[in-house]
């Protein structure tokens, strides 16, 4: 992984029907005015028989702007089939994420630090929480925080979420996290930030899919416990899983040592699936990602 | 884990319903004939209210033989409530495995190897298997090698299982184990050899029970695969687990590469849980399982 | 490991020469007033012949105070020989932790935001820095932040160690937590703080003491990289390790990619070590640590 | 990683100065014919300057044979400045393999039961060692063994390790694997064989090189041990890495615990090595490794 934080490089994801000599269409594009290649990765998928890449091209080999490489690869493009599709990024321009939590802080406390410490490639724009608990800390960021109290009755909650949408969409995000939101999301803002809200629950899913489920997990007999970082589809937990990790616990770790312990993987594993996510090196395809990372 | 293999050891497991000065009651009756007590484990259960311990006494500190020992420690245990359950082994005495295999050998392979390595706390008595495949094998190792044919008709293989059953019983293991055997064995099996029957499922339970689970693993875009070492109870996949671990896979991993990874942690998980079993540190209650590793 | 935040415990830890009946002497010590053990750890050492234990009693089950508990276990020790070293903690007691960082605030935000969680089992009670960078975020979580400016010749840095002395002092804190304080610490401050200062070193020690580790770590060519968290003595990186974790990186990880993972690491690894040196789960004998964990 | 033992491929490998439009060079090459690259990896090594990749066509689609394609590669091969190194692997040629081995039978045991179950892309030549003891047990698996005793005086040991070579060298061997030989080899014979002698060390080096690192990591009260399968180089256990991995033990691991633990990791790694090695995706460049996995 070269990630050079101090090197501008435009950024090419791409996935389209496999067939031979799409490597050396994209190259030879690349090569034909010079483009020097700083990253590459491929992928044949051979069960569904597609194509994927990424190429991060350094930015200062690029003879032009980054409008005009994007037009002149959209000819590129329309070679390869009218089902492709392909995203060109500048990795100079700053991403954009709103955050949306509830009351248990680990996560945004692990993303506003990381904010600082110039770990995150995006700035976060706002936080947005059904509970003001943890205004005050955000606030101390000098990030913006947002409280919208969500009724008891989830039948209720339509427009507490209207607000939400409005509040994120005044941002127009790159990424919507939700650290530990705890707040089903209706099907039309699935819908309306497709591919765009992450999601961290923590279970290595599909085990253990809704509410609880470190309870679950003790209920089971598990020996490890995990976190799993996620698109947020209509169905719930059941979006492409960008990342996923584990923690071993044993016979001794009742529940709240459960909840302890998986607040590490918790932490790290949504920071490395949003983090990758900014960055262009997940390609969703169906139900699975590829992640070029 | 103070695994000594030249030392020899009685080892106590026992379990009962919890309450101050078990522990105590327990080492002072060690400690009344000078005892030593080479390796402790205590586990109070605070869902269950239940109190479970493990101790390896020095077999040279005891100056009587384990029919003594036997007999003197159930007056303890009878103090501890009817409800109390134990144990005492004798690390000296070789335990039985009996194998159940079908084609696939790498669990067989890795358990001949361990055994032959002295790594395996047991002798491997038999291997019973419904394909002859594996015979060669096994045998090279002074290993007997069953083969019991199994009708494709699942609801005509009573006589097949009854055969296993007597092959088997002949023996009377202190393990069967399910090394790969993928036949789902009736419930009166299970129930005939209840505790004794150690099965390796190759995913992470309780996600992708039963067939082709690294399939299914595909098929949900999972980030890590795993197997599980559990006890077999009547209700499939569904015993208390003694042993889990996880290997990383990406997007590159078709099928077939999760199937040739996955190998590595079954056989791993199998004989960690294998020899746990073995040498006593297992003790179930209910769904759960205290391994005191 | 049952860490219950809301139950308080009168801790127990205690090391002496190994010999037959040592816990059936302290379990009846507890059971004879009727305390219940929620906790128990033991450790035989047959390299040192040391016996190690720690002992979590509930404190509603004593019926005296901790005073009252420490002048009669003192009976119970001394009878358990004149090198027995032995402790006791009351849970439910604020521990105290200094924190000493340089410019690098990962370890520090993380710490922060622990605290802030309610996962960290102590109190921040400062901040001291060699430099005034991390100063305005510390503030904001309300804890002190002194930054005492160190001279560039190390020959010459002895007034401000003394500076860094008195305030850390001024707390009498539980822990000295040097969260990538990139000093190296005088001899006299390291035994003036013995057995309380912890450090986290980025690398696997004993690979890649001293500076700039990850650039060693990059020229060997590893595979894997890690973090160390143990107790600073004289000999630089060479204390009792109390925990240890890495991270696989692959042939694309330049050295700032992983000083960016390691970070992941070296969070957590601190994080951890950090609270079982203030829960009283680390014995210290020797160069090496018995962590019941 | 798309590793089909059923599909043949060329596989290519090749290291040169990095600049732009090799890539394209050589896909556009491979697209030339019309031929499908199943699998491709890249990397651009910034320290050195170097570019390093693999590519695994599919034999199929190639209209030609081997040596043909060889032969125009070269050309694009001479393109790319008289430093390129490179080759053209034919997956369906068997690779041949020869082991050498001591008393310590483990990973033997495990390397002939991966071969017996085809998950290994190498056939076992034969099996060359210091003792008689493994004799019988690689003979069962119809693989030739041969015995050279090793006189107990080191500077003794020339003609014995003349003898070694010879039985080698018979085979041609593509990997020369030190399966826990536990004898330093001549640096006359590490140059022979150089770039095909793999070793597996049973530590996390660099850390405890030599001998009985078990009880090195055990004096150092390191929380993690590891395994390191590295190429042979004229200095003691410090060629290139090819991989390591680690597992966690406690302070109730005596040195014979650790032992026994760290086989599991030994044969995990070793194998995995064996098998990169063997399919073209181990690059060296100086110290360090490039590894397509």
């Amino acid at each position: 992984m070269n990630v050079a934080s101090d090197d501008r490089r435009f950024v090419l994801t791409l996935g389209c029907p496999d067939r031979p000599g799409i490597i050396a269409r994209i190259t030879s594009f690349i090569a034909g005015f010079g483009g020097s290649i700083m990253e590459a990765g491929y992928h044949s998928d051979i069960d569904s028989g597609w194509f994927f890449t990424r190429q991060a091209i350094t930015a200062s080999t690029v003879p032009f702007g980054l409008d005009e490489l994007r037009a002149r690869f959209a000819e590129v493009a329309a070679e390869l089939g009218p089902e492709t599709e392909w995203q060109l990024l500048d990795s100079g321009a700053r991403r954009r994420a709103v955050l949306l939590v509830s009351r248990d802080g680990h996560c945004l406390h692990d993303l506003l630090g990381r904010a600082a410490s110039g770990e995150l490639p995006a700035t976060i724009e706002a936080v947005i929480s059904n509970h003001p608990d943890l205004g005050e800390m955000t606030r101390a960021h000098g990030v913006p925080f947002h409280h919208v109290p969500f009724p008891k009755d989830p039948a209720e909650r339509g427009p507490a979420f209207e607000q939400v949408r409005e509040l994120v969409d005044a941002h127009d995000p790159d990424a919507v996290v939700l650290a530990r939101f705890m707040q089903v999301m209706p099907p039309e803002l699935c819908g309306h930030w497709s591919g765009r809200v992450i999601n961290i629950h923590h279970s290595f899913l599909p085990s253990f899919v809704g509410a609880r489920p470190y309870h679950q997990a003790f209920a089971r007999g598990v020996k490890l416990i995990g976190a799993t970082c996620h698109y947020v589809t209509a169905e719930l937990d059941a979006g492409p899983i960008i990342e996923q990790d584990v923690i071993r616990i044993d016979h001794g770790d009742e529940v709240r040592d459960m909840v302890r312990q998986g607040r590490d993987i918790e932490r790290v594993v949504l920071a490395r699936g949003l983090r990758w996510h900014l960055e262009g090196r997940v390609l969703v395809h169906g139900r699975r990602t590829v992640v070029f990372s």
